[in-house]
């Protein structure tokens, strides 16, 4: 469907580049989901996704986007009416608390400056206040895909902790999932919200739940009203190897295929991975923005991310039109601002099945798109990126 | 991943059997949602769809199963209390209750044998009956996947006519929808629920709702919380080529694929072809059970199936045996009878991208099985159904 | 690229319905041919293949068809006006003779009726009286394709043996390999000429030369010219695990599924599985002419093939035309009459990745195309076939 | 089969990068290759490659290696004996020769440098002297794979014109076609030879003789045996739109898709392309070389090749080793240094399906490898580069 010369670079912080394996894993037959052979195949899917979540309780798989897992999150433990603490990191956050909004319960909202992640002191501060535990949950976006800044999870989870409050606490790791360091159980997460598209290298069409047994536990009390992303019914099927609705088949498949890559390579490798690409384009972009031009959107280092990173825009200039300089000079898609950042900052996805000089292909695109688009910079963020990526390689032959 | 040499036979009613044509399409790397490339897409698939569904009207896509097209359906227009009609054909009837009750409608059932599909005087009688307009939705399953009957939706629309009564008329397509004849607008349907993996030939993981206007208007009223599934956002979206959330990508390449497929081989020709089929079945089923022995289980004619025949099986056979039979002597899946009809029937699909010889192996497996299975039968089915075959094919010769 | 609805039935004596399992395995980027992941892929690739044509020796690999290694056989091991020894089994073994004589070499050609396989004696005779062995190579087709009559190998090595003779004993396996029983080793066998589009279930684009140590050093005295297809430049390369001009390497990547495949089953079973085939064939063939109409091309049941079966149409009956009716109608490819046969006969390929519903499927066209090209025949053939299907089926649950 | 995260880079000159659109088109079912659908398709294809090679003239398309068209260029038209006048333009010439050689020609050999394309004098000079026209033949390769010197053809057919020569023309464009302009009917070329696996983006598998009028008359009097790469029996049977032995069909798919994506980038956009990426690959080693290190092999500007640069290391340093740490670390193949050149250089291909960033990826690659492997060199190459493509973005932009 592309219709220029060579491959697409698909930049954005997901959907991100489907490694072929994948794609050949689902490009089989259709079987029946009934039948034991699908059986075989879920079980291994259900007990080999909980590894990625870090987690040895169950996780659920629905035929969804990510915002399916974001509404299942929550009908499932909350009822009307019921207050929930969230956090402004961008977006997102802002997406999920008006989708909680509709959802008839009242979410407060922790104001932020989208260009850092959650500061657990005012997580803290806030839980402390209420001595009634009115709230009922506090829902926290891990990787900001806006923005570009990652929430330090166990710091959140300390501060509840250090608050004393019952809260459930939901965490979104829809573009770190498998990308970025996470733990479900030992960081005490309730519900994590996952997606296909990004780390786990799937097309989009999978959201999944982590759920803790208090999270589980919940369900009774829980007044929404619920049936597709009903817990209760998934987790007594997934318990026999079935669901209780048709499944999305063929990416279950891909799901099995995307685990298998993912314990090849190592966990610890691929968040190493990504890392080490996050760095390199920063250094890019700070040498491009040396002389005041673009700069990275996050401000705190502790923020970093490790999937995208956000790249402001010198004043004047405008994002979208450096995007489509670049779309239609170099055939690569890059993120747009969202909302309150449309226009004045891009963003590049670095994540999913990855490597160094896709990443190098990459950074050449966003520097000579610079070029082309007559935005200010400074030549050469592209030989800092290389600084960056062969003094990683000769640690890593040294170790 | 089958391990049995040649191509399985997938002969439940759906998932169908995916063609290379399908499976190819998607099997391409995912795009940028957000792109131009992609609004295209979406643009040829937002109106390739409404031709489906026989609506000038929007169609919308969510990536989910059917059964979230279920719950699509009802909290766009319903709120918590409200009255909703359904009637008993199957399984598939009682499942889309369940699920009305779990969102808190109250549905009333009207009860039915599992062996017809609806009885318009049935409707009508109750509607008259609801001077109160209490009733808000009627809510009718066109093709009872579990028993192979297919109520005439016109004559339903017909019945709600008579009654006078204001109702939303919903209707479940889902094992109906690209195989036997449908008019979302010739028929006054308001909601239309489909699934992408039956006679869309597609795998599991897309659903639709097509609406009327009056559905649209139903929004405002309609109380139930909703947000994944909510239209309002959709519809505004897609007005612009894009979607609110992620859509499924790949299965939206298969998509435009399988409306090109049915467009090509015209759809009158696709709904023949399935009657075709559905008749040989039938004449092979009447013939191994000329004896006493199975018998078709839908008992009225005008509500024979075209997508799928369920086969009850002779007293004191259980058709799991026999269709554990089938898929170890002969690499073919069948479907099994649900709920109350477990054990006791078997389903035979054929719907999807399907043809003369594959029916023939199809009911081949089937009399074979029998034999194997020690089923009393006569002997002659297959010889039956290739009569029905050949002198459709002489007739269309002669046409 | 196919419009009619469903499954295309490839049933032509190859090629044959290629897996999806294999189809898969090819479509992936191809890899660079001199690097270590090639050659670890190549030295699996000439390990595993041995064991399919029943050698410890090695067996040459080359990128094109067939005729190439025909042609490959005899470029190695001939010199100009050296006499061949070549049996007229059929349409095939008169395309080598002819391959033969464009060569330069002086064939002759025992005359034979295309009903039967070769008659081992009448090589043993002519043997016999060649005392100055002027003969320098035996040529035999194991399964002609053209007849579906399939020679007994070791009988003809023992014919050879009786006579005394020196001569190479040169076989073309193409339509049998992976399909029958066939042993290069232990058949005295010193050139075997294979295929890749038949039994191997790959497109075509592979053919194979596997060599006894005596071909090998027939190498030295051969002086027909060759460089595209001299073994000694492929040996010396293949040594190390790489081939001395460009292999097709995607075709390499399937052939390493094929035979994980093929030992998967078992090959035993791979030959018991077409053997039932071919019986249910020619029993549905008996059934339709049993009262004098098409009949089993092969006259000899010890020469039976077991991968396709021809059948002679009725005298005044034209088998193209019937093959036209078959296509239009039931979107099966069958093979055609060749040269002598041509009009005469059809023939029904049932080789490679296939099963018993999919024989069901081919024998359901078949009789139904009879029907519709108003072909004198008896219904019924295909109950006969699946009474031979069943028997099998007991037997082996039985065991 | 790929273990390392994200894309490979398989920049060997050839084969080169598969598109996704012609992997897949050939990741369908095989078809009859006798039947209509395959008569349609080869046609298509027999017509569409014309354009390819420049001609208005039959191209034959063989199941084969390009090494298997050298050889049937030479077996169609040459007797044993013949003298051919062939230039050693590098490794390919010189595997040329051998092949001639083995067949019974005499190849003469013009000597060469290996650092650049063919002296049309020397080929002018030497035609003149012969008087007796006793050299049947001038072979020539248009892009010599081991040194990245493109020949100008144009040149040496006048070469031969000037001498006033009868000798056939063949020229080998396999690393050319579709990459370099080349013009078999405009240039006088009688036999060009072609392979599937550059430019024209397939897997290895194909291979190609576009024939002139008169290579076609010289068929009569060429005694060199030939069966399989005979052009008589291609050329009468192509006629019919089938071929004379089993074609490699999906191959046969692909190179339909592969002509398409030609065409619609336009052939003369495909070569300003090469030229883009060659001239800023060149720019890049220039860079990096600066100082004495690695330099560009070809050493004459009118020579340069479009569709690969071979780079000579500096002295003491070995380009396998070099190698090794660009795959080892960047998941990218280079071309290795061919006999003489073993070790001296190294080859970047940037053929086929290729784009800027690809190219940059590949660049990058290139100076991270030479810094990680020690080998002297000015950092900054990459930067250069970026030069030339943003420079020609401009130019085009103003164009």
């Amino acid at each position: 469907m592309n219709t220029m010369p060579g491959r697409h670079f698909l930049q954005i912080p997901g959907p991100t580049n489907v490694p072929d394996r994948i794609l050949r894993a689902m490009d089989m037959p259709t079987i029946d989901h009934r039948g034991p052979q699908f059986q075989a195949l879920a079980e291994r899917v259900l007990a080999g996704i909980r590894g990625i979540f870090g987690t040895t309780n169950p996780v659920i798989i629905f035929p969804g986007s990510g915002t399916g897992a974001w509404e299942a999150a929550l009908v499932n433990t909350l009822s009307a009416g019921d207050k929930v603490l969230m956090y402004e990191t961008g977006h997102f956050a802002s997406l999920w608390k008006r989708l909680a909004t509709r959802l008839g319960l009242q979410p407060e909202f922790i104001e932020g400056d989208w260009r850092s992640g959650v500061d657990p002191a005012k997580i803290e501060e806030r839980l402390r206040a209420d001595t009634g535990h009115e709230i009922k949950a506090v829902c926290v976006v891990h990787n900001e895909t806006s923005t570009g800044c990652t929430t330090r999870i166990d710091e959140v989870r300390a501060a509840i902790d250090a608050a004393g409050h019952p809260a459930l606490f939901l965490v979104d790791t829809i573009s770190s999932l498998g990308s970025i360091d996470y733990r479900h159980d030992e960081w005490g997460v309730d519900v994590t919200v996952g997606g296909s598209q990004k780390g786990l290298m799937l097309p989009p069409g999978l959201s999944f739940n982590a759920v803790s047994d208090k999270a589980i536990a919940a369900q009774k009390g829980a007044g929404l009203p619920r049936s597709y992303w009903a817990w209760d019914e998934m987790l007594e099927a997934n318990g026999k190897g079935v669901f209780p609705f048709t499944p999305a088949t063929n990416l279950i498949y891909g799901l099995a295929e995307a685990i298998d890559m993912l314990n090849e390579e190592g966990l610890d490798n691929v968040f190493a991975r990504h890392q080490r690409h996050a760095a390199a384009t920063r250094a890019a972009v700070g040498h491009w923005g040396g002389n005041g031009g673009v700069e990275v959107l996050c401000q705190n280092p502790r923020h970093f991310s490790g999937s995208l990173t956000a790249v402001m825009m010198p004043d004047g200039e405008n994002a979208d039109d450096f995007r489509k300089v670049v779309l239609e000079n170099f055939n690569m898609s890059l993120g747009n601002g969202l909302s309150k950042l449309n226009g004045k900052v891009f963003r590049i996805g670095h994540l999913g099945d990855f490597n160094d000089l896709m990443l190098m292909g990459t950074l050449a695109g966003v520097e000579m798109g610079l070029e082309l688009a007559n935005v200010p910079h400074r030549k050469g963020g592209t030989e800092a990126a290389m600084d960056v990526l062969t003094k990683a390689a000769k640690t890593a032959k040294g170790a």
